[in-house]
């Protein structure tokens, strides 16, 4: 139900605060695979991390299938090189839209501000892409479920699971979202 | 004219506040809608609440003819449980995107954070459609017309009104915005 | 490298106030171009100014050719009054999203906040558009590399470069972003 802000375990003025650093998160992380400097991508997650691309309909059917699995700093840098280094079918341009950023719940010292914090979050993606000469579409558009961790003060990916509707992706380029 | 934020009622602060809060309103609607969680929608709006969603040419033209009406939580409750129990023509996944929250005016006590306060504002939204195993398109978008009024301390839609530039909407499925 | 919030000219805090001032500068920026308000688009700009909207192909190798390109105030008076008594080939809704935005740098008086400072941003920029009994399609998405100077307290662009990435752009009419 529908209760404004009023959450258990943080004020509601931290909560915003944390939103406000998601939104700041999304922004630069989405500016580094719009620029397409995936070697930075891993820069992103904390060393025990997973990250997973899983359709709706699998991931409201409970299963665990995805189109994209990461388990690690070491497999996420390993995908980021096998992108990088493939010859992509035609040339593109991406762009991320990120919105209606929601904290979830927050655990650990400080509000979320201490270092060893998990706090979860869900945020609409929009993942544009333009061919070479042609129109710019919809790629791909879902949802984050992210659960972050702060070390020595910032936010790092413990887990993200982009949750995709668009059933339709056209698989020959899995970009990161 | 452009004047930045340069508001007579209020200061620019709590100006700035309430438009956070609009956000998180927002954020939190919308996920209640893209869940399908139409059972909860009632739960946004006051006892005395209109919900309207009209094309823009009408509005332009001063017509308050609407693609759908509704006029106190009652009506609302009744819409909601007409959507969830009509078989829709295909089954589908809506996504809404808002952005560019924009407060036009606060009365009432406590700058807007009185019980009681009338708050308006305006928003864009971006409403995606994703029938299964089709692409992602746009099915609506449009600008909400808000007022909210502040009971027990969270916002609740006095007023909604959505003016969609989207004329040619499948009409098959009028879901809320 | 991502490095969260830590700029060496500003701290956190008053970033982080910029942007919010910067995001409701676009959203009032956006509202008026989406009204059609093109008499009042030289108010947001200040005197000596630039706008220039370049093809990202363009930007990438760093070629100046522009699809618009406009110095100073005048120039820009020109070109609305030029776009508002051009009888358009067919009417259609134009609507802005924004979001994304990052603080890049401040330079001046009182962390950005002093008349006369200078802020540079970055963010992304999504124009739809709707023809009259058409579906709402994308007409162009891109990201605004903004330099804002501050002015009697309020900001003014100084200058906006538009980078686009869809290159295959309806030419017949090229309304501002």
């Amino acid at each position: 139900m529908y209760a404004g802000y009023d959450m258990q375990a943080v004020d509601a003025k931290s909560v915003r605060e944390l939103r406000f650093e998601i939104e700041e998160f999304h922004t630069e992380y989405c500016n580094m695979l719009d620029r397409g400097a995936l070697d930075q991508w891993v820069d992103f997650f904390a060393e025990d991390s997973l990250y997973r691309i899983t359709a709706r309909e699998n991931a409201d059917a409970g299963l665990r299938v995805g189109l994209v699995y990461a388990e690690g700093r070491g497999m996420i840098r390993d995908r980021a090189f096998a992108i990088m280094h493939t010859q992509m079918f035609a040339p593109r341009y991406m762009q991320h839209f990120t919105s209606n950023v929601q904290v979830i719940s927050v655990e650990g010292p400080d509000l979320g501000l201490g270092d060893g914090s998990l706090i979860k979050a869900q945020s609409n993606y929009l993942l544009l892409q333009t061919l070479v000469d042609g129109p710019t579409t919809i790629h791909q558009s879902g949802r984050y479920y992210d659960t972050f961790v702060r070390e020595k003060g910032r936010l790092l990916i413990r887990e993200r699971q982009c949750i995709y509707d668009t059933v339709l992706i056209a698989n020959d380029l899995v970009y990161p979202v």
